[in-house]
């Protein structure tokens, strides 16, 4: 069941079987698949029964009626309907290429949307275009605001990419949390202490007690900094678009009263708006960082996305390695 | 010679008897003053010597021919012919304000520029023209990248700007760097240590040291994810724009061999692109925030920007308070 391919079909029947047509089933397989790929199995197939419990719950819509509105040549809104985030992004980074390769820039806000996965993943559909792009969008709490003992904001990802005149691209796609989540569960399963900085319990105070992390908040990076771009990013996500903000995004996982309304924005631009030789640039760019001295330990700098790009590669042959309770879960919706 | 208005004719005597005409003089001594306001103090008066001193080696143009090109209704490109920066930007800023009036969105890339102040100034006044906003510069080596023991990065800002609904705009103008430089200064002065994790001795080695930092180099908040942030700061206002980039921006002080050819990149926005109600919503997400459960200490959750306003409110009225090697400075430059 591990292979790409085999898999990529299991996925895509079972999608169909809750109601997505096949084009919309090959999206979401697609960026599930690629979330595998490049190691963020957070974002990959462990979050399948999920979608499939929203459909079921009918708080994601399999068959929406995405509306796209044209703004102006450079502008559209989308309204996706509760669609499954995948393709509600999907859609809207072609639109947004569509436009930039058009104008020179391309602005797209989408909202009604779902969690969609990875932010780079659509970043990298740009890039491949030639464009540099910005990915915005909001998630649920999970971060509490500078000074506030409660999360509220998401993880909300600041997602910025270029084409390098190499194959690999400058995808930088970044949480404004210090950690994951999901390394603080591993720490309080195993017993062993967190950083300095990084949650607070539930008094409000700081913590390096897992436990009393995960009963109380995560920081967002560099303190107040860290706060205002994790608020900035729910400001152009969720004010801006049309989507929920504020800490209304609902729990995928855990809140079925509803649809996320998650909004995402998409920003494209022309690399050669204002010089003639971009690719050139670029390159010297990365070159002159690159060959900077090194501290000790440190064989090579890399650039925002090399390192994923590298997981990616060596990860494309090999069989793709599925968790007992995740091949259950798969046996089960493909039942 | 702290009130503001007779500091404003000294310092527009001063600047244009270094060859400014009245209008561009006026621009930079509002800047300047702007930034003593809202203490900032080492983006004030502080530089006032400096730029004198960069037009006397003739590596800032007190006379430039700005050049603006109209890419389309949207884009425009600006040669700002090495002015000072202040000037510059605020043509930029203007040019960009006036794009996204007509059209929606306005993106202005500026090169061939020099050390503008403060981002968020330039933000306030698309915001005060009820624009969304963001404003990107680059500037001298300050950070080292992410596995790097020699500084290449400038601090590199990021600044995002919204109306908010009420008179204070929300302006997030935060450096990259986890302090500033002017912070481990002062340490170094008093003997006193610098926090963990801010800078690495000139042998790459993490150091509490501040006088070993200032030898070393500083680093960028969140490891790797503020290093990418600074990266993409330089990619953005530097290799896209055309201005210098990867550590190329000479640092104004000591550096008089050539121009500093920073770039600067404004975007802005319509908040009602996507919305009908953006002012509203907006309203809406402050007020949640600020109403959340506070930690201990803490009176109020602040926006960014708001602190900043409140400064700025409380010595607009005050005697602008100058240190006696700048009220030197002043004297001698307006003998």
């Amino acid at each position: 069941m591990g292979n790409g391919k085999k898999l990529n079909q299991i996925i895509i029947k079972i999608l169909k079987k809750n109601g997505l047509n096949t084009n919309h089933a090959t999206i979401c397989s697609k960026a599930l698949i690629n979330a595998e790929l490049v190691g963020a199995h957070s974002h990959g197939l462990s979050r399948l029964k999920m979608y499939c419990d929203r459909i079921q719950k009918k708080v994601i819509n399999p068959k929406p009626k995405i509306k796209i509105k044209k703004i102006s040549q450079s502008i559209s809104r989308i309204d996706a309907n509760n669609s499954i985030g995948f393709v509600a992004a999907d859609i809207g980074i072609k639109q947004a290429i569509k436009n930039a390769k058009k104008t020179g820039i391309g602005l797209v806000g989408i909202k009604n949307s779902g969690h969609y996965g990875l932010s780079g993943y659509y970043a990298e559909q740009a890039v491949k275009k030639n464009l540099i792009v910005f990915c915005f969008t909001n998630a649920p709490p999970a971060i509490a605001p500078h000074g506030a003992k409660k999360s509220l904001f998401g993880t909300n990802p600041i997602c910025f990419g270029t084409p390098t005149s190499s194959k690999v691209p400058f995808i930088l796609d970044t949480s404004v949390s210090v950690i994951n989540r999901g390394k603080i569960r591993v720490a309080a399963r195993n017993g062993k202490k967190i950083p300095e900085g990084v949650a607070l319990d539930k008094f409000g105070k700081p913590t390096t007690d897992a436990k009393k992390a995960l009963a109380g908040v995560q920081l967002p990076i560099a303190g107040f900094r860290g706060s205002g771009l994790a608020w900035m990013v729910d400001i152009l996500s969720g004010v801006f678009t049309g989507g929920n903000h504020g800490g209304k995004v609902k729990d995928p996982f855990d809140d079925f009263s509803g649809p996320q309304n998650i909004g995402h924005l998409f920003f494209v631009m022309k690399p050669n708006l204002f010089v003639g030789n971009y690719s050139e640039r670029i390159k010297e760019n990365i070159k002159r960082i690159k060959r900077l001295p090194k501290i000790k330990g440190v064989k090579e700098i890399l650039y925002p996305g090399q390192s994923k790009q590298r997981r990616y590669k060596k990860n494309l042959n090999k069989k793709i390695n599925i968790p007992a309770n995740i091949a259950e879960d798969l046996k089960k919706l493909n039942a």
